[in-house]
């Protein structure tokens, strides 16, 4: 894909995606089966979202009729659709949406419109060269009344020739950092009139005579939108690996810089820079697992929590949302940053196409903003924070260690570690993460105070406390995971990288634990020693570690990150396929290069 | 550029190339001029080494007879050359280069051979398809004997028909995440025979004999690495200030998110983590600007040293490499990161190619590997700060502090910041960065004696190191810039941005600065408190800290950086260019979707 520019790629995308159809057609595969199938087309292609997000809101937001309408006719790829809320003026405020869908009672019809340049629909995937239909979010106008934002199915090219609808101007936005096998789409409606039946209107209902009927709870449809976090989650951390694994297979494979005393080189990964950088990645590719597990584990307990009727619902609801917005916020952009620390360890080749590493930091570079900002995230999770604190007790797991915010936030308590190795006790490090989330909060609330709850000068406040509290759940969430292991050699090299994350965690944000004298001075060079002492430690499991992901080769895609190891003849035999190579003289030679180097002959 | 792959824009780059030389062959441009009809075109072109890499080494490496002889062929491109000195093996260890020439007394002849697969050199800019010659480094064997690295001139490319010559196997490495109008070359030698006379000899020299006559000094070489540095420093801060041009104008310009009281919408770049996120990325540009033109005066004043045979001269020169090599360590980690933070700060707009700032980014991503790797110059640079510890007093201007070292380094000594406001106080400030930089440096030479000076157990104390000293640095070079300013309302303006760059800097190592309590953890409240302070003060002159730069539209080439701020219309625009946008029915309809679409038609 990396010869290719966008028009090419996107050509190139709709094959893939097509022959993926076909082949699910025609053979007869799990859900696990096809999500592998799908991971194999290396990239985002252009019918993601129309499985990703067109089919599951019919499903979740359509009526049983809507349903036995649309879904044969989505399922089977007779319309492709897309999902279209993001527009040119609006993401992120959600509220700010400008498109209107206007009901005219006479022809029991909806009018959706463009009324100004940033009310075109801007972003939505599969949606400039592919679709035929899509879900439009517009504001819903009644008699002239606004009625909040609603769902609309509206079709946007011809089933018979592909050509846009009348009234629908439609086309690409262009080429992206990553993505460009997907077109993202540019789509404004002038006066375009759909059928009344096109609302999706499983929750609010619009009656042929113009009547609003208001929904019942619809907080299912909230769940689902974890349940699409959950996934990006599992994602992220999966990029990550990606990326570290072929990082360390590169350091261990690649020679750089004569030993002082004995003959030879190191190897890379023998660096202590280079351990360093590495080994928390590896170690917040785990966390990152066991805490997206622990939210699996959540939102189904959630789930049952609805189904029983349970009076803690809104609570278990209210804590899985801040919890998975910390953490995406985090991990989007820990995952981001790393893929970027790993294609520089990797150094010029690291640079090259073939590493791989550049196509991993495009596809997930945009995963800080969409399905939600990290601003607006962790803003959303530190507000939760600070109702659970005017609330106390808490019961939901997640915050149980506010009930002991007196303890935590007294500044006369003093951690108890006397030497590094203490550092390595589990029981130790929580409570450290626990008193500084703690501390991080009052202070937000006591600042909260202090500005009449003006969240603007509280912002980094607020972000602070989110990663505080993302950092204290990430290690508890490795810790946990620990405990279920069977002793054993893996075992320990997962409590040796559980505590190299902790202690490398605390030595980035010292200043935190420093606190109101929480860690004396001795005791932040006592962490140092003990982050030193784990490296050499953690360097002998390293590729292990990440071989255990079961990566192929034909996934990773990358000359460096082979499992032989044979990385110098790899990225040889790969510049074969580079088109300039297919002629010997370039074919610029006759233009630009003749006239100059035999200018008077 | 956005819409070709490698091999489209490796012909453009030789357009591009191929008129900028016949407008200078034509005109009658100073080098200014030059200068900026080589930046409008807006990327690397081929003939960038040739310039900046081959023309110069002939020219400091030469003697007069091969300057005669070759310089005027290169400078009217009848030869067009490259610098390969980088192998598929080794780029950080010069040391490890395994290209060999071995004398042939005989003919006269040096024949150049790569002997293993790691040897073909890779990387060498406009080496795959454009060069008709190269400087290539070899290690020189004479009788069998290795007299280490020369550069030798070889010939790549015949001048009649530019085929590769006789044993020369030459392409291009393929695609890469930046400079893709350039090909980078792979290129191996088999038994390639060139005269005696292409051995670069102003230095060392081969007689026809085979008798090695060694160099006398060659100091001024070393001189010229440290312009070429100089000048990537200015290059580095000036991406970084385009970068933070167009997330100033966009964060002006785009609206989103609700005021709490009244009506209307919040322009991002009031939002507080847009402006702790974006102002110190402009006080770093300002910062890099006058660091960079203090090392031009080092430089110049070394050079003076030289001409007048001083007897300071070797400490100045060690001085200049070693404050250089952390600057550009430094310098270049901030300037990627800083980018891809401002393409975060602008949404999904960044993340269109059509912002430019994927484009800065994929440019600039390089050069933390290029002209020196990060982790070997912090090392360079905290060693040379070991070696002037170990015999103070320090003469060099960037060292005296360390003669204060007694008093820095004792523990009893405590930052005097009452509020929150003397932080705005410079020699307050100045005073904790030159107490940290001395402690940091007192703490890696005693982890040097405990570990027997063994560096790779204290490579995480130098990167610390090195980053404290070039701190202390660039506010000094800040505070010094603004000591000759007119006082006034720019004074003013830049002077808040230097409190401002200095408080973040705080925050960002607090734990540095509580050390030994030389600051309290009240004190630590205090300098997030004035950070806080800052950035509305900074905020009303952002906009014109960044128009200051005076970068033209042209230049920028940001569809949301525009100075009018009328972005949405040129995201708009930019659109109608993208060559999917050119039927109205995609390519791949009738192939790949048209099959699915009317299935059973």
């Amino acid at each position: 894909m990396v010869y290719r520019n966008h028009s090419e790629r996107y050509e190139f995308g709709l094959k893939k995606a097509f022959h993926y159809v076909k082949l699910l057609q025609n053979g007869n595969y799990s859900d696990e089966e096809e999500a592998v199938l799908l991971l194999a087309l290396g990239e985002q292609v252009p019918f993601d979202l129309h499985r990703g997000m067109f089919i599951p809101t019919i499903e979740n937001q359509g009526t049983d009729e809507q349903r036995a309408q649309w879904l044969p006719l989505a399922q089977n790829y007779r319309v492709i659709g897309a999902y279209a809320q993001t527009e040119l003026g609006h993401g992120s405020n959600v509220q700010g949406i400008e498109t209107v869908a206007t009901y005219d009672k006479a022809t029991q019809e909806f009018i959706i419109h463009s009324p100004t340049l940033t009310s075109r629909k801007w972003w939505p995937g599969c949606l400039g060269k592919t679709a035929t239909h899509a879900i439009v979010i517009a504001r819903l106008f009644l008699d002239g009344k606004d009625m909040g934002l609603q769902s609309f199915i509206v079709q946007i090219r011809s089933l018979i020739d592909h050509k846009p609808m009348p009234g629908v101007n439609v086309r690409d936005i262009g080429p992206k950092i990553g993505f460009n096998a997907i077109d993202n789409g540019d789509c404004s409606f002038h006066n375009v009139r759909i059928p009344r039946e096109n609302m999706m209107m499983r929750y609010a209902k619009v009656l042929s005579d113009g009547t609003f009927v208001k929904p019942k709870s619809n907080k299912l449809v909230y769940l689902t939108m974890v349940q699409v976090r959950a996934t990006l989650l599992k994602t992220l951390g999966e990029r990550l690996a990606a990326a570290s694994t072929i990082t360390a297979r590169f350091s261990a494979a690649r020679l750089q810089g004569r030993k002082p005393s004995q003959e030879g080189e190191f190897q890379v990964l023998d660096y202590q820079n280079q351990q360093h950088a590495l080994f928390p990645l590896i170690a917040i590719t785990y966390a990152s697992q066991f805490a997206g597990a622990a939210v699996v584990t959540m939102h189904d307990s959630a789930l049952n929590s609805i189904k029983r009727g349970d009076d803690d619902f809104t609570a278990r609801l209210a804590e899985l949302h801040a919890v998975s917005s910390g953490l995406k916020a985090w991990i989007s952009d820990k995952a981001s940053e790393g893929i970027e620390i790993c294609r520089r360890l990797c150094g010029g080749h690291g640079f090259s196409q073939s590493s791989s590493l550049g196509h991993l930091f495009a596809e997930i570079a945009g995963a800080n903003t969409f399905e939600g900002t990290s601003d607006v995230l962790v803003q959303q999770h530190a507000r939760y924070l600070l109702k659970v604190l005017a609330a106390l007790p808490s019961s939901t797991e997640s915050t149980t260690f506010l009930n002991t915010w007196k303890t935590y936030g007294d500044g006369n308590l003093r951690c108890q570690a006397q030497t590094s190795t203490d550092f390595g006790n589990f029981d130790l490090l929580l409570e450290a993460f626990r008193v500084r989330a703690t501390r991080s909060l009052l202070t937000l609330a006591a600042e909260m105070k202090s500005t009449k709850n003006d969240s603007n000068f509280c912002m980094i406040l607020m972000t602070h406390t989110s990663a505080a509290h993302t950092e204290l759940m990430l290690l508890e969430a490795f810790v946990r995971g620990l405990e279920v292991l069977p002793s054993g050699a893996e075992k320990k090299a997962l409590s040796d990288l559980c505590s190299l994350f902790g202690a490398w965690l605390i030595t980035k944000s010292i200043g935190d634990f420093r606190q109101d004298e929480y860690f004396s001075s001795s005791q932040a060079q006592l962490v140092h020693k003990q982050l030193v002492h784990l490296l050499p430690i953690v360097r002998k499991n390293c590729v292990l570690l990440t071989d255990a992901w079961d990566f192929s080769d034909f996934e990773l895609n990358s000359t460096i990150g082979g499992y032989s190891g044979d990385i110098y003849r790899a990225i040889v035999k790969r510049v074969d396929d580079e088109p300039l190579n297919q002629t010997e003289v370039a074919p610029g030679y006759e233009k630009y290069l003749k006239p100059l180097i035999r200018c008077n002959l």
